[in-house]
């Protein structure tokens, strides 16, 4: 897991707000550190913040804070990843021994290295001979415990031989694919093209992408997807061109607590997000601004799930749904 | 016209690669000049870079330059807006005399205000009254040498009391929703609110949006329409979505020659435009990078296209098409 390590009794954090142009290590010595580690995106990636989630309450054991308002301080810093929600849920049914729960938050970040182990190989049965697969955000070593979910399954498919080309949206506000992903395929040798988020559709109606694999936030119970903001775009436009749409996940992101897609609470951030592209004014400093993190994917989009156990078609009913 | 100033042998434009923050007027006193500024996309839209062409021949004329070279030089500036071509071709069929050529220059930037107009009214009967409009790029009185296009129908929305609110893209990689169209908007004291592109599909999924109108560069003689990067996408969104999605241009802009999509040169521009937002780097400085500057939606995704001779509804077929 590259963007996090554990001291003993400090968590360090690759700022990723700072990459790939510097290398800003974060130390957290509280929960409120690791909150505001995931809060302000120091670390970020459904399954890194629920393993960071993790750490941050062996912190609070270790100090003797209260570990029930430090599962919920952490639990709220982001609202639309469950894998957080269900992270603490399963710190704090440990207990309140600061060496159970470190063992406990170990084990969690292991299980989510072999999870995505798993996903990249399971994936592999949907990515045809010289593939051109498109992805978006980052679902990366930076956003896991792992070689990550959706990139997950192209570096397997890189291992494999049957990889063309990787294509990566840039992902506005937050630029996860410009500055995340392209590292992390350039850093592993991937050919890969980088491109507005807009201009996906243009390439896929043209016929230059197989597949399209991203991650995801939450899966509901009827399969549908909260994911980075764009998704839902690329799954429509890749409907519309024939391109198959997968998404790359853990089973630990199926949340059978929520119905559907509607139920998922989408986070809303802050508008300077997208008025300034770090630290330079791209809007006027009072234009009003939407700024979702995520948008609702139907499940009748998604061609199949790719999880730890497996690929999973439609129709998504019964277990790992609802 | 507010981003071009004729002031008989100089030409004033006002860079917009600059807007919103700074007002920076580049002069212009020989047909290299114009083709520069538009090169460089000082000044963009289909119709203004058209206007910007044909006083680029009226200097080039006044300095004895020949005007052939000068023509091609200022319709190889940028390869996909047909109006360009077209006012080029005009000024060069009214021969060499700078006055007549001043005279046609100057009628060309009067048809175009009010094509502008014309095609503002026209609109409204698409526009039901309360509505909410999405808009891609800039189509105002930055673009054209009026009102705009899409943005004159947004403008008389606005004047007959029809429009509720508005919706800018942010537009990347060059950001004209976000530094231009806002800026128009807020002038105007329109009520409009700014997302980046990405996030277009879950506001019209959500029921957000009651209709998506954009410009064009070129309408090819089957109703096939290039536009800026980002209008396929917004126009599969609206289709899956059950939004009407109409295209606003000028007669003009229609190219009965290239007989659809295909034969439309797409320009691509410096990858640099995607690694760099107003001079901050945002990706590695090699990162391979796709930037097209348009992007081709198909005729059966135009619900109506909106001109300055009417509302023109599907089939395209027989005048002003092929």
């Amino acid at each position: 897991m590259m963007g996090l390590r554990w001291e003993g009794n400090r968590l360090r954090i690759l700022d990723q707000a700072h990459l790939p142009h510097d290398e800003v290590w974060r130390d957290c010595t509280t929960a409120d550190d690791a909150a505001a580690a995931i809060r302000e995106m120091a670390i970020r990636g459904a399954p890194a913040i629920g393993i960071t989630a993790a750490f941050g309450l062996v912190l609070a054991a270790r100090r003797g804070d209260d570990l029930q308002a430090a599962g919920q301080l952490l639990r709220s810093a982001r609202p639309t990843a469950v894998n957080l929600a269900f992270a603490v849920d399963r710190m704090l049914a440990v207990g309140s021994d600061p060496d159970r729960l470190e063992r406990e938050a170990i084990a969690l970040r292991s299980e989510d290295r072999i999870s995505c182990a798993d996903i990249g190989r399971a994936g592999l049965e949907l990515v045809p001979d010289g593939a051109r697969i498109l992805t978006h955000c980052n679902t990366g070593a930076l956003a896991t415990g792992g070689d990550g979910t959706a990139l997950a399954v192209i570096r397997a498919a890189q291992r494999t031989g049957r990889l063309d080309h990787a294509y990566c949206t840039e992902t506005r506000p937050w630029l996860q694919g410009a500055r995340l992903t392209a590292w992390e395929l350039a850093s592993d040798g991937i050919d890969h093209t980088l491109l507005v988020d807009s201009a996906a559709a243009g390439l896929m109606r043209s016929g230059g992408v197989d597949l399209v694999i991203v991650g995801a936030d939450r899966v509901a119970a009827n399969g549908d997807v909260a994911n980075k903001v764009g998704t839902l775009s690329l799954a429509l436009a890749a409907a519309a061109c024939g391109v198959p749409f997968y998404v790359a996940v853990p089973l630990s992101t199926v949340d059978r607590a929520t119905p559907n897609g509607e139920a998922i609470p989408v986070e809303e951030r802050n508008p300077d997000e997208v008025r300034r592209i770090r630290g330079t004014q791209v809007a006027g400093t009072d234009t009003p601004v939407w700024n979702p993190a995520f948008d609702i994917t139907p499940a009748a989009n998604v061609d199949a799930f790719v999880t730890d156990a497996g690929v999973i078609r439609p129709p998504y009913r019964g277990w790992p749904f609802g």
